[in-house]
């Protein structure tokens, strides 16, 4: 439907502009934000040629950094430079398209660029996000867009609310039709909606879906931590992994029940990046017949073999080995016939590779027929964001 | 559907949760993070007795402020003290429950809490957010849960891509049924995400949902502000105004050709807080025969009676009023026939009372029979949390 255009009566609205910031809004404004509360600061700005600005207002700083480990060069935090106007600036790039988390050290505090709305959500913390267009398959693009929601679920294995983000493909909110169902899940540094703000998972999948690449599916994204300790699941009762139980008990259960989905074997894929990777596997192998596509980007059975520590030497894991644990699972040739991918990609820097390799060679050792591409690159983001653009296209064909 | 439960194999994976610091996550975890990077910082504690622990690290830090305009008593800003550990802290409360936005002012710079990943969005910047239990209409409960989608749309009238957020209540992703649609609008100090984050309206909807106090409906939560210059829409060509162009050009014939809602004015609600309470008259008042309801939430017509600031002398508008530009429309006695609800709330203490009086008094003039509840409170989320709680039991009844 249209509606007529309104044309008139704003003026009043407009001329109280300056008159507003008297009653509204509350909170008030933070500093740095600028109006007539210093310099007005714009950050981050990203020039034509890929060199992205970043700036923030700190007049009493002795010291700040840049934290973006992604953004290459700045392993170590590039220093940014203080102006006569108390105004710190630091010039990086040019920067190849995508997408990168980033703070500012003020003294040793870490700060979200006090300037831009755009975020991205860990386990503990808060980034700051910068996008630097020019990617073709994540820029945002004039195609049929679907929805990322934000849900919450009860755990009944973890006794408390849980958050995860579902993508629903263009045309889901109107139609009738079931669709298959990913899982995704994010690495250590991560939470439910890291996949959508620094992975780009919606609008990859956007791009993929409006080129006929992919498929139309559901992409399920839920929490991998389950507590802030750190590192994925922690362990219950029995020393059950608490991330598989929420996994396997809830997270599953809810997508399936709760959205249009073909729940068959055929019909549903789940990948992981890293934590998320070994996710996968603790997730998949055990219950092969459940999950037709399976993923694990930069990762494998990390500390399995020793390799947690990225092939510098490490304690041999207690009791009996993650391969004496699932051998019966491992060699079931039954459950491996309507296994259709079996897909790890690392990069050669990365200090998971020896972890995916030792992992590959094991899967293989048990009758798999994994398929394993060595990237460039490094445990980045960078490379996730390629590797769903690549797995996606490979589902449900 | 349920899988077996996973007994085995994290061991490894778990042993290796040391380790996996070296070689993830990737960007570094920031300052004030812990793990070994100085004390182990907890922030916000929220006690049983509803006081409110503030900390950070700043070991460095002269000053350190809590920039909470809603929080009780914190008007000015309270200071932290600081700790020999180099962490700063302030005990608040006990604090009404409810849900609170603050950041912290170190030195002038404005940050998040660096321990605290839970965020509220605004239009240039970004609040950490605390979440103070013990509200039945607000907090999360054991009821069935909707969903709240960010979604992505190309506003041809502004010609750049744009977010809106959409409420789908319980079951709506699996079912054919149409729905009412709901549009509500945020205020000069939010965005697209405010009313999901701060303003709890997902989990409001979902209690008065389940309590059989308010029928289902779909949310509509678009972006109010066209630019970061911070009032709402900016005035294109011919000096219409970008937002109302937005809304009645791109945001409404989205939500109603990609959801499925019934179309007609028995089944459409429009509602804003403060600037969305204005923004809520400009697209109403010329369009009254699209919308059966229509709410002001601490708002009026902002400027148009010399009250923007409130009550306080304001010079007159230029040109024609509001009310002289809209004769035709306030006048027309047919369209107001179906108007089945123009509901007014704004707290005693608010400075925009005055400016709600005139306006509810203008159309009252001009035949109009609004509801007008002056609430106790000021120009907080408190009350525009309480006033939906109010008003969307009375939609599509």
């Amino acid at each position: 439907m249209q509606l007529g255009r309104s044309t008139a009566g704003f003026a009043a609205l407009m001329f109280a502009a300056a008159a507003w910031a008297q009653v509204a809004p509350q909170p008030p404004a933070p500093a740095g934000r600028g109006g007539g509360r210093g310099p007005q600061v714009v950050s981050p700005a990203v020039g034509e040629d890929r060199r992205v600005t970043f700036r923030i207002l700190a007049p009493h700083a002795e010291s700040v950094r840049l934290s973006a480990g992604d953004i290459p060069g700045n392993g170590q935090g590039a220093p940014l430079t203080k102006g006569e106007n108390g105004v710190w600036e630091v010039v990086m790039g040019p920067i190849d398209p995508g997408a990168y988390r980033y703070n500012f050290n003020v003294d040793g505090v870490s700060t979200i660029d006090p300037r831009n709305p755009s975020i991205s959500e860990s386990n503990t913390n808060v980034w700051s996000l910068v996008y630097v267009p020019g990617a073709d398959f994540m820029d945002t693009k004039e195609v049929p867009h679907g929805a990322v929601a934000a849900v919450t679920y009860w755990s009944t294995s973890l006794k408390r609310f849980r958050r995860m983000h579902i993508y629903t493909p263009p045309g889901y909110e109107l139609g009738k039709e079931k669709l298959p169902v990913f899982y995704l899940l994010h690495g250590a540094g991560d939470c439910d909606e890291a996949w959508t703000s620094v992975g780009r998972a919606g609008f990859i999948l956007d791009n993929l879906i409006a080129a006929k690449k992919a498929k139309p599916m559901i992409v399920v994204m839920p929490a991998g931590h389950t507590s802030t300790a750190g590192f994925g699941g922690g362990r219950g009762p029995g020393g059950q992994d608490e991330f598989v139980n929420d996994f396997v008990t809830d997270i599953m259960p809810y997508a399936e029940s709760h959205y249009r989905v073909i729940a068959d074997r055929a019909h549903r894929a789940i990948a992981g990046l890293s934590m998320g990777g070994s996710q996968t596997l603790n997730i998949a192998i055990p219950h092969l017949a459940k999950f037709a596509y399976v993923g694990v980007y930069s990762s494998g059975l990390i500390g399995a073999f020793g390799g947690g520590r990225g092939g510098t030497a490490a304690p041999a894991p207690q009791g009996p080995t993650w391969e004496e644990q699932h051998k019966a699972e491992l060699d079931n040739a039954a459950a491996k016939k309507g296994l259709k991918l079996l897909w790890f990609s690392t990069g050669v820097d990365d200090r998971l590779i020896t972890t995916t390799r030792a992992t590959v060679d094991m899967l293989k050792k048990h009758g798999f027929d994994p398929v394993f591409k060595e990237s460039p690159g490094a445990h980045t983001w960078i490379n996730w964001r390629n590797y769903l653009n690549e797995f996606a296209p490979q589902l449900f064909q």
